[in-house]
Formats: C-alpha cells, structure tokens, sequence
C-alpha cells in the first residue's frame, strides 16, 4: 500500500521552481526520502540535491520515482515517457499525483505488469475502506480546519509534526491530499473516495495508538465551502479530533473559487467546527490559530496575529514566519 | 440517463411485503408507471396490480423491468436470471437497486450489450458530475434534514410533492438514493459519488427552474451521525435550500448502528442544519418538523406532536398519521 522509500525526484523540464511544489515538499519535510534528483534538458527546478542517473540512484538505494512536478496540458510526454519506462525496467516504482493517471497509459502499465513494479496514482484510493464506526480510538488527534481552502493547513500541521518530533513527542502528519501523500508516502486521496466511505477512511488513517501520540491530521476545504464542506465535516467526524487549530488567510476577499461567498469569520469557524467535532469527541477544544501572512508585511503580520490572539484568546502565529512552536505548545497542554 | 417508465414490477420470490418495499414505494408514489407485476412461485408479495407474462407486460407498453425486490444473500438466483435474460430479449430494459450490480452479471450484460438495451444499476452514478460552483439557481427547494438516518426523510418529502401537485403547485420529488431513483426513474445515488462531487451532483439534479416552483430533495444521513455526515452537508450546500425541513423519531435510543451516540434535540438540529445552509442560502428558514411516530400510539404521538409544535412554534406532524398538508401550507407561505 504504501510508497516505497527513499525517492528519486523526478523534475521533468520543470520551467520554473513552483512546478515542482510536490519536490519541494518532499525536499522540505521528508529529506531522508529524497536521496536525489532527475531533470530533463530544460529543467529550471533545482531542489539542491544530486543529479542522478537511474543507475546512481538504483546505487544509493531508490526505490521510487517520484514525479514532483506538474506536467503541462495534462499530458504525459514522449520525453517523460522514456524516463519513467525506464525506471521501470530498471526495478523502480513510480509515484504520481497528476490527474491523467500513469496506469491509464498503455506502455506504463504494460511495461509495469512486465517488471512487476507498481504504478502508485495517489490521487484515487487503492484500499477499500470502511464506513465508519464512531468508536472511540485511542491516541490523541488535532485536526486543521480552515476558513477556506488553501489556507495553510497541510503545512501547519507537517510543520507541527516537524516541532513535537524534535521535542521527542510521539506524532504523526496523516496526509489527505495527493501532495501529503507523496511527502510522506501514504495517506488517504479523500477527495476522491465515495461518499459513504469518506469518514470510515479517515477513521482506518488514525487508528488506536498509544496514550501520547498525537495524529496531526491534514485538513481538506472548510466547513463553509460550499464545493467541498462535505468532505471537511466527513474529516472532523472520521478523526475525532481533540483538538482542533483554526486556519485562516486574512487577505482573502471570497471563498477560493466562489466569487459571491464571503469568508467566515474565526469566531464563527471556532463555533461551527468546535460544535461539530463534539457530536465525535465531546472533549474536543480549540488550541490555536494558524494565519497565513504570506500576502503582508511583517508588521501587518504581527500586528494581525496579535489582534486575533486578543480576541479570540488562543496563541496564534503564523508557522511559516513565526514557527508553529506556540501551537504545538498548546496541543502539549491538552 | 432516465430510466424509462412505464415499468413493469419484477416482485421474485419475495417472502413478505417488506421484501418487496421497492415496488410498494413506486406502487405508492408513481402509480402510472406501474402497468403490470411479475412474480415467481412462492412469492408472497402482492401490489394488486395485474400479473403479466412479458408479452402481456410488452403488449401494455412497458420499457423497463424493475427489480422491485431485494434479494436474499447478495446473489441473482438462477431462477431471477432466467426471466431477467428472457426480459432483455424481449426488448426491456432492467432497472435494479441489489447491492450486486446486474452489469457485474456476465450474462446479463453479454445479453444487454447483444440486444441493445440498457442495465440501470441505480445504486451507482452514471453521469460525471460538476463540481459546485455555488452560484444561485432560481426557483425554491426544500431538503428534509434529520436529527438520524432513516427518520422518514424520503418519505416526507415525496408525500408533500403529492399534496403539492394535488393542489396544483409545481413541485418536484428529488430522490438522492436507491429507492427513490427506482420510483421516480432518475435521480442521483449520492452515497456512492466521489467526494468531491457531492455538492455538484446536487446542483446537477436541483437545477434552475420556474420561479414557483419547489424541488423536495430526498435528504440523506444527519449532520449528527458521524459515518455520513459528509454526505448531509453536501446536501445542505448543493442543495440550497429555501426550506428545511426537521425529520425525527422519537423512540429511537441511539444514533442509528451507533451505540455510542445519543441523538440531538430538534433544537440542535434546526440551529446547526439552519446556520449551515445559511452559508449557501441566506434566505433559508425551517418550515416545519416531520414526525415519525409509527412505534407510538395514536394518543402518544398526538401528544408529542403537540409538545414540539409549542415548544418549537412549528407545525409539526407525522406525515404517515396525519398527512403532510401543513408541512406544505408553511412552505406555500415561504
């Protein structure tokens, strides 16, 4: 089920650094996965690793091709192509997150079935999961909900992971998207699971683990989201979360994709999420808030934190410029 | 898409009338698309319509043949199969709710593919749907939302489209499952639509219409039961409704395969399901509360539906026992 590791990160003709986001996030939070890079004549992506050919990295160990980056037109390429046949026959799984699926194309998959390799899609399940249950699991979780999509909620909850790990806590960042599960190898592509199983496979990624270990559970669209709050309530009722961080972008002026939705605000997500997560886990609380500053300038940014931190009575930073530490030290006090 | 009507009703060996409540439901529900039934020996469901062999059945203008009963251990018995086969070289289509799908039959569908006709397996979608974009449609919709699963939510709102077109109002029954599909012949089997597009699917089946005209879209699960309340809130948000509508059943102990979990007051229910649809229809009010009170007398659930209707300052009824006419004037007043 899960992805082999460590990683080649395949780079492709990357034209620029954000095409390769997945490799990056590999790169940033699994560095002992990333044993390498492979790029194509044009790349102009650089993750500051060794270029490797296919038999360097087959030397060092890879186990898996990892396509990190976005392909253009929703196309595999002949230049690609011949790469990941390659890899194939050189004894390396692939691993993708694109939305043209690599077992979709004929040669791939013929080529697979050949070697005995797997392809890994992980934007569509590979396990049949169950509907959930309700029962209550051991170990504890924190939850990311947001006020909206893309709001910085993978990365505060890998970031906290990052943190409570140095601090020698016992956690676990359980990915729910296509870019977490590359990261970390394995996880669960819920927006793509059926309806009725959405819960029950959030309940089969956080199973009963021991008293002090925390999941940090990667959260998925918002409760006020209309395209996709069904999957995020799916998420609180399937996690059991106890506890919960509050994500926001302040600069945002609708929902993402939603020209005449409004944001809610941090009181009313508080509210909506913290109501919701009880009906699973009455002992739920809110420990912070996480805001996204990207978008302003470092006094704005504090200025900001410091004023929801006031209102709202909960340590609030912004993990990218203020580090996640104040969170993790609130999920420490629960 | 649709499944064509008029159907004749395929009862089997049914051992009860419970066996056979899909065909009871389009017997009840869409008496002109029941022509004709078909029964094996030892059934023991009747719906007092005429039995018909599949000339006569073909001879009275049937399209499609509904398998109105469930089957007993998740298999399509041979003795089925032989009429099912006999049903398609006569030129009928088959319609079918079984858990097993007819087009996973190999028979079946070599037959189906060399005659032409087609295989409804309602319980998966055929259509790839959108994904919610949210914008306002025109016309009204009310969802029947639920303090549980199976409180009567289908039931309530196909018995106000009824009383609906009785008075001559335009209104149309939305079913979102199975049962619901085979009656009306289209709809959306929203438990098995992957995650992302829930909402749409909604918006798909719920689209712009007159502007005196309702849609009762068939709810699915409750906000409280934590293995579909994803699938609820999708609802809420697909749907945007201009109604809602509280379902309950007040001698239920437990959240339905829950044993865990209490359910929530109507109180609860009308604020949390109110305050969600809120975030896609601003306009939205609860109308009304839908009492099932099939497990209390006649005195007991008079009673009950007195106390909530003071205490909530709702009309309030059992749609079974005292029919669903004020349900209907408190939406005809929205």
């Amino acid at each position: 089920m899960s992805i082999q590791t460590p990683y080649l990160l395949f780079l492709g003709d990357a034209p620029d650094a954000l095409a390769a986001k997945v490799a990056q996030g590999i790169r940033d939070w699994r560095p002992e996965f990333a044993v390498g890079q492979f790029r194509l004549e044009g790349c102009r992506a650089d993750m500051g690793l060794p270029d490797m050919t296919l038999a360097e990295a087959k030397e060092a160990g890879v186990k898996t091709l990892v396509i990190g980056v976005a392909n253009r037109g929703g196309m595999i390429s002949q230049a690609w192509k011949k790469v990941l046949v390659q890899a194939l026959e050189e004894g390396f799984d692939l691993a993708s997150g694109l939305h043209n699926l690599l077992r979709d194309e004929e040669d791939l998959a013929a080529v697979a079935r050949a070697t005995g390799r797997t392809l890994h899609d992980v934007r569509v399940p590979s396990v049949k999961y169950p509907i959930a249950d309700g029962v209550k699991r051991t170990g504890k979780r924190m939850l990311a909900v947001g006020t909206d999509c893309s709001v910085g909620k993978m990365y505060t909850a890998i970031a906290m992971e990052r943190v409570m790990r140095e601090r020698g806590m016992k956690a676990s960042f359980r990915a729910t998207g296509q870019t977490g599960i590359l990261i970390t190898g394995d996880g669960v592509p819920l927006d793509a699971v059926i309806a009725d199983f959405m819960a029950g496979s959030i309940e089969w990624l956080t199973p009963d683990n021991e008293p002090d270990h925390w999941d940090l559970i990667e959260g998925q669209g918002s409760l006020f989201h209309v395209s996709y709050s069904g999957v995020t309530l799916a998420l609180i009722h399937g996690g059991q979360p106890d506890a919960l961080v509050l994500c926001h972008e302040p600069t945002r002026t609708h929902m993402r994709g939603l020209p005449g939705y409004s944001l809610p605000s941090l009181e009313d997500l508080r509210d909506t999420a913290l109501a919701m997560a009880r009906v699973a886990n009455p002992a739920c609380v809110v420990v912070g808030v996480s805001v996204n500053t990207h978008a302003m300038t470092p006094a704005d940014a504090d200025a900001y934190c410091a004023e929801v931190e006031a209102r709202l009575g909960l340590p609030t930073v912004d993990p990218v410029r203020h580090g996640p530490a104040r969170l993790v030290d609130a999920l420490a006090a629960v």
